[in-house]
């Protein structure tokens, strides 16, 4: 019989509020003969306050004996900025290779967007998770008078921009479309700009069906509210792909919907998906969280993992509970949550 | 009897085609006694393609002698990426010491925006112009190989975050709103994050009636699109400053409208005006291009150089032109220009 063994983080903030109906989701959509058995790890604001430990070795060693990992959010505002975002979800991500960052954007029917015209948008981002300036090279001198300097370094390397680049194309190879973008900004950061350009072009070649083009970063965020529909597959780096993938999220019905894999295809260390938003501290308990970008996200861990129908099963229901929604009446996020395992179910 | 001693870069693409025409507004607005004198430069594509040359010392030195610069666009297909950006536009930026990269953005009356609701648009980006990751710090190791390494290093220092950050604050003080927000991505980027994060707090308390809130520059382009309306000024780094104005013009009618003033403050170099789009070579010649932004960084220059009542000119006459504009005849680049000429005589 078969099994899925799963590390769950929920986190801080609405976190723990929305793993909790991506899991009800997951234990309904999986097939009778599928053992799930799931571990959950203390790990956050809560955590870090109680011990000031972020990821112990331990607990990363531990995780590495999961299939995959669920994630809800990361951050609260009583932690200095950047304590748990690199202590933790970037450990994670920099520790377990998650060098494909995957973010889909797709506008569901009867969903709000903030664009006139409701354009027709259905893309990905294949957005490079292990490098770039999120290494946390740089440093700071003299810090805190008024002759200090500080720097962040981005780090670049053929190897790793090769492998993601390599994904995308094999992502866009099999859509319909067949069209991969990179955005950059090889005319300000040339060094980069130039790495990523070559091996964009030199990978292309083994892709002669998959139509291609460049936009620098700051063009992309136009085409991104006038022309949408321009875009298949994306391909981009670290911090180009994180602005970028919030604003997708904006306009296509928002943060609420947007789900994310950190993804190390090799299977050398397991793969992480979590949500695109945050922590949300203002509506932690309130039950006003939307839990359908975690639920969406555990569609991507079951494709990940080989459970295609499940993960198309997920997607349908949202997409069905979408259409029905009925904007007047606002749903808890336990009410989501119990729809879409229903949805699934049957 | 005053003077307006003006240096002119058309550039690239369309570029000649604007400054056209925000020379003939400029001629247009200017009191009868002020003695206009520009001197043209020829720097761009074509002086590189015919030696080489992007900008040489004798120019850099000649282009001291003016009040102001208007630039039209920098960059061509012809030229590899890169080279005329960073040897040409931001050598003039970096080396007049352009620290505050002045960059409003407004939703004039009757223009298209792909926002739904057509919000109440009205705020301004102060940008960083000298520091960030545009200082050109960073290289390539084994370059061309499967062994690559490229690195570009974003430096900022207290000086150069001080400043600009002061200048902001200066702007929100004598707005109405009197609101200031600073973006960045100290969740991420620590060393440079919180830089400007403490900057930002410490000389907030000389302007205790300016409100400040921060946001990540993710996060900020989600706020873009869904309540544009909640800004008034933001301060922000150089290359976050890029992307977040192009998407500012996308969302208040197309960078055929934003206008742009890269500003030395003290007055030791001459400050450079240039429309935020660039050179558009394919509509190059086609009378296609709107000058708009180029007379509304005219606008910006008027006001630099103490012309205040004929940059409201400008603005004025922008807004009921485009109020009276008919969608269905497009005008060339030249009745536009005629048109604006007129409004600001009369
Ligand atoms: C929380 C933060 C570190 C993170 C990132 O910048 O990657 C988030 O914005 C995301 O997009 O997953
Ligand atoms: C052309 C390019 C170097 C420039 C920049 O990145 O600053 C442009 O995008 C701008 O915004 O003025």
């Amino acid at each position: 019989s078969r099994s899925l063994n799963l590390a769950v983080i929920p986190g801080d903030g609405i976190g723990q509020e929305v793993v909790a109906q991506g899991l009800k989701v997951l234990a309904s959509v999986l097939p009778q003969d599928v053992k799930l058995e799931t571990k959950e790890y203390d790990l956050g604001a809560q955590r870090w306050h109680r011990t000031g430990e972020t990821l112990p070795d331990a607990e990363l060693d531990s995780l590495k004996n999961h299939d995959a990992i669920l994630l809800g959010a990361i951050g609260d505002p009583s932690v200095p900025s950047g304590v748990l975002e690199r202590g933790l979800l970037l450990k994670l991500r920099f520790a377990f290779d998650h060098y494909v960052n995957l973010r889909p954007s797709k506008l569901f029917p009867n969903t709000a967007t903030p664009l006139a015209g409701r354009p027709d948008i259905d893309f990905v981002v294949v957005r490079e998770g292990t490098e770039g300036p999120y290494t946390g090279n740089g440093g700071s001198l003299r810090t805190g008078t008024p002759a200090e300097v500080a720097t962040e370094v981005s780090v670049n390397t053929a190897y790793g921009v090769e492998r993601v680049v390599r994904d995308a194309y094999e992502r866009a190879d099999s859509r319909p479309r067949k069209k991969l973008t990179l955005v950059h900004k090889n005319n300000v950061l040339v060094y980069a700009g130039h790495l990523w350009k070559n091996i964009f072009d030199k990978v292309g070649q083994e892709y002669p069906e998959v139509s291609t083009d460049y936009l620098h970063v700051d063009a992309a965020t136009i085409f991104f509210v006038t022309q949408p529909e321009r875009f298949d597959v994306i391909v981009t780096d670290n911090l180009f792909g994180d602005i970028l993938t919030d604003l997708a999220a904006a306009v296509t019905g928002g943060i609420g919907l947007a789900a994310s894999g950190n993804i190390n295809p090799t299977g050398a260390f397991p793969s992480m998906f979590e949500p695109v938003h945050g922590s949300a501290p203002d509506i932690a308990g309130t039950g006003k969280a939307d839990p359908t970008a975690t639920i969406l996200s555990v569609a991507l861990l079951l494709r990940h993992l080989g459970f295609e129908a499940e993960a198309v099963r997920i997607e349908e229901a949202v997409s069905a509970d979408l259409a029905e929604r009925d904007g007047a009446t606002a749903r808890t996020t336990d009410q989501i949550g119990d729809a879409l395992a229903v949805r699934v179910a049957s």
